[in-house]
């Protein structure tokens, strides 16, 4: 069944006349073609007995139709985006339409009102989220190639510490070798140095790698269509003994939560596999954010994996492990890795080594 | 008067009793501080008669708190934010709030009206917009700010340009440089050799730089939080004659408009300015997107100078004026400066020249 499929059979089962998505990643995830409208309106719309339709800026539309198998329909910016749609409805009664509630803002949820009078509008998020929550062995395999990739850009950043180097200085030249290959980085990649590294989510910027501390890099590539996304801790000359200890249980609680995944655990539970070894040895107020998070043609996607949330564990869904110990003035450590659920356990898509690494 | 006081005195005139933004870009606008929550909630609550409320992910509050001088609420992952929203409101009756209808998803507008139960949601897209249309002085300092390293990215394009490099070699090339000086990109840029450079929005690649062709360059820094964006093509080797004329059209339509915009024109008869000289020429039908966006802290912003838009031009808006003609197969041409408008004219932050230039 092709993913457009399982839109058409969920619309004839919930009994609903249309789907609209207007997320520029769900679109390029049921149909391959992928555009960033910015506020422009892009549209596809899917009906249960009926072929597909795009509705997007004219400049995009020659590109989609050479993509697409179905009717393409562009818009230049003199028209009103709103009429033109209705204009290119089929004939069909419109009493309830699906929409991305996770993507779709209230002015364009406005225009879609005016467009279908009177239907009661549903949530698609949730079919769109499960479609995209299970990997398909040809996605898992992209995700571990764009793994491949991250590994390679962390070796990169491993390979330009240098005292004399900013921060700044190592995120271009990783950035620079991942673009050289022709990919673009999943986010900003982020080298932060000694207490830099003590925010979970500080900025880098021109500040001198620092010696006898440590030096954290969180970096991901986007390679046809696919994330990664990965964190390491190394040191750079000889950070004290209570650094590498920290460092140590870190690393020891994502073991703990690499070892507990398999089909059938809660995302609760894996959060909480990781949190209790930080919780035992007394740090757990340092350990503020969730373990991780979903990962796929977003580098945050569903499933959130916290505390509180009971979404069972099922082969085929992709996320982060990350757990991260930042006390401020002192130390900041996290190391991430994102894997696959297989039939009985986790495998990574990233390789680099975790060992405390040294360097000069 | 404070930007945040010109959205209290708003709510005192409007009878509003709270404005909730949503959108980081203008939370950054309002306050100085910037986050990006991803899928988390991050909400900035403004109220006519009380002081404002940062709520903010736990990991983010500390560093908003060290920057704002109003309160700022923290949420954990395990929370939930529309309970914890709930609490902290003062106790005034809440019967009528504005919101960002070009930012809110609905999803948070949803959650927004579990907190605000049976309260009129009002638009503050409007509002934020206008504030943000007219630039301050400070504003378009570093308007400039950003266009001078725009100038500095294109010249260092201009200078990897060869026969033996594609089009990502020199992309990486920019990104580099600009990344060395501790900046951002303002969107990805793009280097279109070509047939390539026919398409308005066409995709950069592994396309070795082509002999005898023109070489587009769009590009754009992020400096001090606001943005440049410029767009040069130049020649490689010997074009034909043909494209030199498409280009020479192209740049008569940029200089009509730049010579005709001054306070008291409209949006529409600057679009029309530029459109006419391509049209009179024959070539109204290869020119399909509008003129210019606004610029500021986002790339693209209000206002859009396009046909039908009867937004009077005034003193210190800054936008994009960015004719091209593309003819599919045969030649592709954009030049693109943004400026800001004085009390006569238009000034522009970007100062590259614009004679067509040969490289070999």
């Amino acid at each position: 069944m092709t993913k457009i499929n399982q839109i058409t059979a969920y619309l004839e089962h919930e009994k609903t006349d249309a789907a609209v998505f207007s997320d520029p990643v769900s679109i390029n995830y049921l149909t391959g073609f992928y555009s960033d409208p910015h506020e422009r309106q892009m549209f596809l719309f899917v009906y249960p007995h009926q072929e597909p339709l795009l509705f997007v800026p004219a400049l995009e539309a020659d590109r989609a139709a050479s993509i697409l198998n179905f009717q393409v329909v562009g818009y230049v910016d003199s028209e009103n985006p709103w009429q033109k749609i209705k204009n290119t409805l089929p004939a069909a009664p419109f009493r309830k339409i699906a929409v991305e509630f996770d993507n779709l803002i209230l002015t364009k949820y406005h225009g879609l009102r005016t467009v279908f009078e009177g239907a009661e509008f549903t949530n698609l998020t949730p079919l769109i989220n499960r479609l995209r929550l299970i990997k398909s062995a040809d996605e898992i395999q992209k995700m571990l190639i764009a793994g491949q990739y991250a590994d390679k850009a962390v070796n990169i950043g491993f390979d330009s510490i240098s005292l004399d180097k900013t921060e700044t200085d190592i995120i271009a030249q990783i950035d620079f070798a991942i673009k050289r290959e022709g990919y673009e980085m999943s986010f900003e990649t982020m080298v932060l140095t000694g207490d830099n590294a003590a925010n979970p989510h500080g900025i880098p910027g021109a500040h001198t790698i620092e010696n006898n501390a440590l030096l954290l890099f969180d970096l991901g590539c986007m390679v046809n269509g696919y994330a990664s996304d990965m964190t390491r801790t190394v040191a750079v000359g000889q950070p004290d003994q209570f650094k590498k200890e920290i460092y140590q249980l870190t690393l020891e609680a994502q073991q703990a939560a690499l070892d507990f995944i398999k089909p059938g655990v809660t995302a609760h539970e894996v959060d909480r596999a990781a949190r209790q070894v930080i919780e035992k040895a007394g740090y757990g107020e340092y350990f503020n954010h969730r373990l991780g998070h979903g990962i796929g043609m977003d580098v945050h996607e569903f499933p959130s994996i916290m505390e509180g949330n009971d979404l069972v564990i099922e082969e085929g869904m992709c996320f982060s492990v990350e757990p991260g110990i930042y006390i401020p003035g002192k130390v900041g450590v996290r190391i991430e890795d994102c894997g696959h659920v297989t039939k009985n356990g986790f495998e990574l898509f990233t390789e680099s080594s975790k060992d405390l690494l040294y360097f000069e």
